[in-house]
């Protein structure tokens, strides 16, 4: 039996972690606009805690813990956003975390995770050694584990960036945000639905990723083998979970290129002047590339994060 | 003779531009604050229109021309943000624009002052060659020069970036502005010393390119001489006029290293997910790199812009 969060879930998480968590700004670009011919409205959570919006499941489902789990600390293996907004989550409750990571994990992931006092166990660079090191790590502590997205408490978490999007600009006509496990998007809809029943919700994924958009419309949940894509946080496939909640309340998932990821990404550090990672740039090239789709729409993107690793851009002259 | 701005000029001059411009916010960052052991205030003028406060300054000088020389059009030599920004202010004004543009310019920079709609003129890239086509240019349309730096209205709009930023935080005890010919630190100096007579104006430079500095301590204006600097936006020397409103209203001008002006900008980007240029990068590496002096202060930093080349970033792996 899946659980799966309602509105109100999301509303009661929003209520225990706003105090630990950046209201984060809603900005617009007249030079973007112009070139999408939309009007975009961006949630900026590459401005939020640790660099994504992964900090808001996170804290929501350390602060949900009983004293007596949050003693024993979470634990979780992740080599990416999740990893580092667990730690902080732990960090500022004062428990412990302790995180399973690929020895070949990005230095500078490494130490982000590090930098929040997280306990780093380095396992192989298989799923099957992360799983083995996570168990091994719960089994002599005996913390709780913090799924990055197939977690009730992580989603629920995760919709209350759309629910501060829909209280700032309630007009929204759709609503975008990137795809890899589908925590983001599941809140992100079950938040844009509620809120207001006429608003489409479009998943936005790699082509080089495409689970979500091959599971979405075959009905079948189909994961991703070895994808390669720049777009580093969404290389994840859906859950049951996830899945479930996505094919009830999202209207579509649309793909992109990686140029057209890279484009976005560009476009947006350019005349934004703000940095954004590449898995947030998916949502944004969606937008452009699918202009005529969305022509005279106000849309809400979710920037999903800015975490890059700035001795590694993806930008080569043209 | 040479004529200075007032407060009351720079007052009148925010008045005139202020639905022109956008009022940029002020950001602060936990995580940079414990480095610097400071309260940091990010003026943020890499948000503004054309990517730097170099607008402020050019839509000034728009705005305060008669009809008639307005109908003759402006015109400069440069090869950086003044021309584009003069570009749009002339744009939005509906008159003409001619910028003499070294050939050897940046694609980059070339590109933003065309998409703005100025008439280029390509020349050597000397500046006896940039004076010849400027002049020449004069000659045949009778357009007005607006210098980027050595001039009234010019620095009048330049220093409603500091008018803002302590109309919204008034406690500041220090503010750290770059200086290359001295626009920006001369326009911020005047306001701030108005608005609190006890406040530090601190001018921030490159070493490579620290003209203002020695010509500060020895009470002459001694221009540098084919500077080298990633900031290149200061490579100018300051002007008789910014010379002596700097001597006047400036209480110090500290230089810093090539790689402290790299780390400051990477930890901005990485900090606080905005883009800074290494002009702007400048003033952030002095207050970290004099964290002793300025430890426990309040610090207004201008960050002048944020146009960077992001085919070529001066990030390596370290």
């Amino acid at each position: 039996m899946i659980t799966v969060p309602s509105f109100g879930d999301i509303q009661a998480a929003h209520q225990r972690i706003r105090s630990y968590i950046h209201r984060t700004p809603v900005l617009t670009s007249a030079g973007i606009n112009d070139i999408a011919g939309a009007e975009a409205c961006f949630k900026c959570e590459n401005f939020q805690k640790a660099g994504a919006f992964k900090y808001r499941g996170a804290t929501h489902a350390v602060v949900s813990l009983t004293d007596d789990a949050a003693g024993k600390g979470v634990a979780t293996h992740s080599s990416g956003n999740h990893a580092a907004a667990l730690a902080l989550a732990a960090k500022i409750r004062g428990i412990r975390c302790y995180v399973a990571m690929p020895s070949t994990a990005p230095r500078v992931k490494i130490e982000a995770v590090r930098h929040y006092g997280a306990e780093i166990t380095f396992c192989k660079p298989t799923l099957e050694s992360r799983e083995a090191t996570l168990q091994e790590i719960i089994r002599q502590t005996g913390a709780t584990v913090i799924h990055p997205f197939d977690n009730f408490n992580v989603i629920c978490g995760q919709g209350t960036a759309a629910l501060e999007l829909l209280e700032e600009v309630p007009s929204l006509d759709v609503v975008f945000a990137p795809v890899g496990g589908g925590g983001l998007l599941s809140g992100t809809a079950i938040a844009a639905k509620a809120i207001n029943p006429r608003i489409k919700v479009i998943g936005c994924e790699p082509l080089n990723a495409d689970d979500a958009c091959r599971s979405f419309y075959s009905g079948i949940l189909l994961p991703s083998v070895n994808p390669v894509t720049v777009a580093d946080g969404l290389l994840t496939s859906l859950s049951e979970r996830t899945f479930a909640i996505i094919r009830k309340n999202v209207d579509d998932i649309v793909t992109v290129s990686e140029e057209a990821i890279i484009a976005a990404m560009r476009l947006v550090w350019q005349r934004m002047k703000i940095i954004i990672e590449p898995s947030s740039a998916v949502a944004v090239a969606v937008l452009l590339q699918y202009n005529a789709r969305f022509s005279g729409k106000q849309a809400g993107i979710i920037l999903s994060g800015g975490n890059c690793d700035l001795s590694n851009l993806p930008f080569h002259d043209t």
